[in-house]
C-alpha cells in the first residue's frame, strides 16, 4: 500500500515518478485560463480564514456538500466561517475518488504543510493551523501565486471592463507575474438572451459610443479589443451551451429586433450567431491572438437556486452532445475565408471526446503546431479519468506532443495545485507507456515531449512573450 | 494466476478483499426493484429442474443462446427442459467477460455448491446435481430468498393491480421478508400507445370507477396510489424510451382524444406526459414516497419474434441519448413547485452516464442525503465494467457515500447473487483507492461508506421501515 | 520495464503469451475489407522506396503530420521522397501511444527486420536499409501478402467496376491468395450528391443499358452483382455519413428527379435510401452474400484541403450518434421480409458502442453465428483502447466467441501487421480473464474461442470456400 498522497502520489511507475521529478515538477506555470480577480491579486489580499479562501466562491464544493445533505446555511447561508469549515471537512471524508478530495489534500500539502488527512476529527486542528499560516507573510494573493511558479496568467473578462487592475499590475514593479486579461464576449453573442440590450448598454457607456447598428457593435468590440490586446491580451474565450451556428440570412436585422426587446427566430439566432462568431474569429486571427471554444455546458438547472443564489452555485451539468456538423462548418468557414485563429475546443461531455479530437486534426496546419487543440479536460471532466480520457484520445486519434496542457478554470488562488494533479497523471501515461515497451526506454527524448506539454506549447501556441 | 472465481473473485487486493469480508458480504439485502412473482414466494414455488428455474423467463440467456445460432426450440421452443440445459451450457463456455458467466457460476456456488465451471463436458452432472438439490428442502421460492438474507424487495406492479398476493404476505406470519410492491404506471403516462384505452379500462373495472375525464384518471391513480401504500408501497417507477416531457398545453383534450382512440400530435403527447408526470410526482411527493425513471429503453425491435414471443423476450436495445434539456426541465418544475420526490435516474445508454450524474446532483437539498440519485448500473450496462463506470461517474461528478447502491432488476429468484457482484466491484475500487494512497488507510471509515452504499442508504432513502 | 516492442509487445501475462503463441499467431489472414489495388497484387508492383510504400496514399500518417506543423509540401507536396520519410520520422518519435507508432514499428520489424525506433536521428540508416531490402525478390506485391499468410482478402469496389484484375488474379495459377471483389454501391444510394447522375451514366455504360426508371437502376445493380459474383464476390459494403433510412413514398420519382438534376426533398431522400437499401440488402440474401454498414462518417471537413487534394487527403472526421430507431428500422425490415443478409455493423462514434452492439444482438437467429455483428473497431477506433473496448462491448453485450474478428481496412500492403495487433490485443483480454479466474484455466478451450475470432468465423460467415 502506498503511503497517503506521497511523493509518488498518481505516478504508478519508477518511469513515470522519474519524467515527473526531473521533467516536470519544477516547470513554471502558463495558466491560460481561470477566473481570478485581478484586483485580489493587485492589492495582495488576505484571507481571514481558510473557510473564506475555499468555500467562498467555489461552487464544486457548494454543491458535494449539498449531496451530502448538509443544510444550506452552511454552505452559502449565514452559519459562521468555522462552522462552514467543519461541514467541508466532514464532506471531505464522504468523498474518495473526487477530485475534491485530492485538491484538499494537495493544497493543504502544499500551501499550509499538513499532510495528514482531513476529517471530522481533526477538522478544528486544520482550521486552526491554517489560519495562523494564512495571517503570516507568503500568503497573500500574490505571493500564493508565486510559490506555485506562476510565470503568467490569463484571467476571463468581459468587453466592457476597464481592465483597470490589469493595467495597475503592468506597471508595478514588484509584480514578476504576467496577469493578462481574456476577451469573453460571450453576452454579445447570446442574442436570444434577456440580458442582452444591457450588455449593449453597458458597452456602449464604457467606450463612449453609440450602438444602434450590427456595425456599430462590431466596430465597438473591436475597439474593446484593441484595448485589451493594449493590454496585453493574447486570447480570448467563447462559452456555449449547445453550440449555434448558422450561414446567411440578415444578422443586422435580427441585431436590431434583439436590441428593440424582440425575440428572434431560432433561424435568425443561429444566423446571427454565426455572423458574431466569423467576424470575432478574424479579429482575433488578424491581431494574432489564440481563441477558445467552451462548448455543452447546460446551466442554471434549478431555478429555486438561481433566484436565491444566481449563477454559478453549483447547478450546472454537463449539456448534450454537440453537433459535428455545427462545429465543423464554423472551423470550416474559417479556414476557408483564411480567418481561422489558433483555436481550442473544449468538451464537457465525454461523450464527445472522440468527435472533438479528431474535428480538430481536421484544420490542422502548417506553421502552427497544433492549429486546432482539442482542450484539456474541462469542468466535470477534470479528474483523474477525465484526465486520462483526454490524453489517451489525443494520442490515439489527434497528436499529444502539440498539446497545450493545463488551466485551473478556477476562482481560487489555491488551485494551482491543479497543475501539478495534471503533470503526474501525464507523467504517469507516458511512463506506464515505455514501461510496456511501447516506446523505447529514451528518458531525454519522451522528457521533451512532458516539457513542451507542460509549459512550452502554451507559451508558443498562445504567443506569450 | 487466481483460482476459478474463489473467494477473492473480483477483488483486487488485500485491502478490497478485507473491506468486503468486514463490512459488505454479510449485510442484509434490500432489492429495491425488481420484477420477482409475490406469487411465487407467497405460495413457496418450488422447481422442477435448473432449466425451469434458469430458462423460463430470463430473456438475457436466451439473447445469448440466439446469438450463438442456437434454434428457437432450445431457447422457447418445445425442446425439453434437459435439452435446453445443455444448450445453455454450451452457451456458457463461449461466454468469457459476459455478466451471464459471473452470474451463473456464482449461482451454482452459492445456491448448489457447485464450484466447477459449467461446460457442455459436465453439463449432464450438473444438471442432474442442481434437480436432486431443487427437490430438497430450503429451495422454495422463499427459501431461496432468505438464503441471500434478504430483508426487504420490491416487485414492479401495475396500478391496477389487487396485490392480493402482497396482501397474503403481509398476514404471513412466518414470512420474515417484507415484500413490497412497487407503483408503474407506464401504461398511464404512454398515451401514443394503442394500449391505452385497455389500460383505462382495467383500471376503472379494478377501482369500480368511470374514467371519461383526465380528472377522473387523476383520481383513479391516486385512489389506486392509496391502496399501493396501504400494502407497504414507498416506491414508484417510470419507464422511458425516449424521454418526453413538456409544458402547457390541455392535456385533458388529449387525454379524450387518446380514450376514444384518436392519436394526439406529438406536442400534445409531450405534453399531455408532462402533466402526468408533474402529477404523479407530487402524488408520490406528499405521500413520502420515491420515485425511480428508467429512461432509453428501445424495445422489441425485432417484430417477428414480438408476434411470435412477446414483449421482453431479449429483442430489446439501448436506446439514443436522453436529451438534458427535458430531464432538466422535469425536475425543475418539480423543484420549483416544492414537489420533487426522492428520485433515482437510472441510466441505460452509458454515454449519458455524465450527464444524468451531473444533473442528479443539481437537485441536491437538504436534508435528504443524495436527494436525486444517480441510479446504479442498468440492464445492458449490470457487468463488471458497467458497475465501475458507474461507480467511477458517482465518485468524480457526484457523491459516492450516499449512493443507495444495487438492485437485481431480476425475473429470477436465484440472481441475488448479483449484489455480492456488486459488493465485490464495490470494494475492489474502494479498496484499490486506498491502495493507491488516495483515501487514508483507515478501514472503518471506508467500511462505513461501504455499508452505507450496501444497504443503509437505500433503507433511509427510500424510508424502508 | 518491458523491452521495446518485443515478443511479449502488448501480452500483459503468461496466459497471454500462450493463448497468442500457441493459437493465434500462426493463423492465416482473411482480411475481409481493405482498400487495396487488385491490378497491384496481379502485377507484383514493387515500390522504389519506403516512402512510396508508407506516404503514397495514407491518409492516417499524412494527418499526424499536419498536426505536427509540418509543410504539405513535405506531406503530399513536391518535396523529394526521402525529404518526406524523414519528415515521417521526426513525426514518429512525438506520437507515443498512437497506433501509427505501434504499426509503424511492427512493420519495421516484421518486413524489415528493423527492430530499433525510428527517430530523426536514424532515419537516414531506416530509409536506406529499407530500401536496398524493398529493392530484394520478395518485397512485391505479391509477397508482401504472402509474406503475413494472407489466404483471401476483399478489396472495395463499385458496381461499375469491370473487375478486370480479380478476373486475371483468378486466371493466375501462381496466384495462391483469394483476392475477390466487394460490392460498394454508395454512389446509387446517395441520390442527393451532386455525383449522383455521373454514377448513372458510369453503370449505364458499363453495362450497355439504358437506365432511366428506378427500375431500370435496380436491374442494372442486379446485373454488375452478378457480374461480381461470378468474380467471387461474398461481400458488399455501404458507407453512410449520418445514416438514413425511410419507408413508403415514391423513389421512382425521387429518381427521376434526382437523374434531371432536381435535389429530392429530405423525405424523399430518406424514402429513397430505404427503398435502395431494402432493395439491395434482398439481393445480397438471396445470393448468400454478406453486407457490412459502415456509419457515421463526418468527411472531408476541410473544403481548401478538399478543393486541392480531394476526398481521403485526411480532413475526415467522427459524426454524430447514430440514430438507433433508423438502424432498427432497416433491420426490422430486413427480418420481417425474411432478406436479412448477414450483416456487419461498424461504429466510428465510440459512444454508439452500446447501442449498436446491443442492436445486433437483436436480430440473431438460427443457424447463423453471430447473425447480425457488432464490427470490429473501425479507423478513428482503431488503437488499442478502441480495440479493447469493442471486445469489452461484445463480451459484455453481446457475444465475442461469434465475432468475426479484424480487417485492415488499409490502402497499404504493409498494413496487414494490424491483424497481428488484434490478435494480440484479443490474447491479451482474454488471457487476463483466465489469470483473474474468471474463466477456467483451460487454455484449449479458450484458445479454440480465439481461433475462431481470428480466422475461422469470418470464412464460416462471410461463407468463403
Amino acid at each position: 500500500m502506498k503511503s497517503f498522497m506521497g511523493e509518488d502520489f498518481l505516478l504508478g511507475s519508477q518511469t513515470a515518478q522519474t519524467l515527473f521529478d526531473s521533467y516536470a515538477k519544477d516547470l513554471p506555470v502558463f495558466d491560460y485560463h481561470n477566473h481570478l480577480s485581478a484586483r485580489d491579486i493587485f492589492e495582495r489580499r488576505r484571507y481571514d480564514n481558510i473557510a473564506q479562501l475555499w468555500l467562498g466562491f467555489d461552487h464544486y464544493k457548494w454543491r458535494a456538500m449539498r449531496c451530502l445533505g448538509i443544510d444550506e446555511r452552511y454552505i452559502t447561508g449565514n452559519a459562521p466561517d468555522k462552522d462552514k469549515f467543519l461541514m467541508w471537512a466532514a464532506t471531505v471524508e464522504k468523498i474518495p475518488g473526487n477530485p475534491l478530495y485530492h485538491w484538499t489534500h494537495l493544497e493543504l500539502q502544499r500551501y499550509f504543510g499538513i499532510s495528514q488527512p482531513l476529517t471530522s476529527d481533526n477538522a478544528h486542528d486544520v482550521w486552526t493551523r491554517c489560519n495562523e499560516m494564512l495571517s503570516r507573510p507568503g500568503y497573500d494573493a500574490m505571493s500564493l501565486l508565486e510559490r506555485c511558479k506562476v510565470a503568467a496568467l490569463c484571467t476571463t473578462d468581459e468587453p466592457f471592463d476597464t481592465l483597470e487592475w490589469h493595467i495597475k499590475l503592468r506597471e508595478d514593479p514588484s509584480c514578476k507575474i504576467k496577469v493578462l486579461p481574456a476577451y469573453r464576449p460571450d453576452r454579445f453573442i447570446s442574442i436570444e438572451s434577456d440580458g442582452f440590450p444591457e450588455a449593449i448598454a453597458l458597452l456602449s457607456d464604457r467606450l463612449g459610443m453609440r450602438i444602434e447598428t450590427l456595425d456599430d457593435l462590431k466596430a465597438a468590440l473591436q475597439g474593446a479589443l484593441d484595448h485589451f490586446v493594449s493590454v496585453g491580451c493574447i486570447l480570448a474565450d467563447h462559452g456555449f451551451g449547445g453550440y449555434q451556428y448558422g450561414r446567411g440570412g440578415d444578422a443586422g436585422a435580427a441585431f436590431a429586433a434583439a436590441l428593440s426587446g424582440r425575440r428572434p427566430s431560432e433561424e435568425q439566432i443561429f444566423q446571427y450567431k454565426g455572423e458574431l462568431q466569423r467576424f470575432l474569429a478574424s479579429e482575433y486571427c488578424k491581431r494574432g491572438m489564440a481563441m477558445q471554444m467552451h462548448i455543452g455546458a447546460q446551466r442554471d438547472n434549478n431555478r429555486p437556486m438561481l433566484d436565491r443564489l444566481g449563477p454559478n452555485c453549483g447547478c450546472d451539468s454537463v449539456g448534450s452532445s454537440t453537433d459535428p456538423a455545427l462545429i465543423g462548418a464554423y472551423l470550416n468557414d474559417l479556414v476557408s475565408a483564411g480567418t481561422l485563429p489558433n483555436t481550442v475546443l473544449y468538451c464537457l461531455n465525454p461523450c464527445d471526446n472522440a468527435m472533438l479530437s479528431t474535428m480538430a486534426a481536421n484544420f490542422a496546419c502548417a506553421p502552427v503546431r497544433g492549429k486546432v487543440q482539442f482542450g484539456s479536460a474541462w469542468w466535470f471532466s477534470d479528474h483523474v479519468r477525465g484526465i486520462q480520457n483526454q490524453l489517451n484520445e489525443l494520442m490515439e486519434t489527434g497528436l499529444i506532443s502539440t498539446f497545450i496542457g493545463m488551466l485551473t478554470d478556477s476562482r481560487c488562488l489555491t488551485s494551482f495545485c491543479r497543475h501539478e494533479y495534471f503533470r503526474r497523471i501525464l507523467c504517469d501515461k507516458l511512463g506506464d507507456i515505455m514501461e510496456r515497451g511501447e516506446y523505447p526506454n529514451d528518458l531525454e527524448r519522451m522528457g521533451r515531449i512532458v516539457r513542451d506539454i507542460c509549459y512550452h506549447n502554451a507559451v508558443s501556441f498562445m504567443g506569450l512573450h
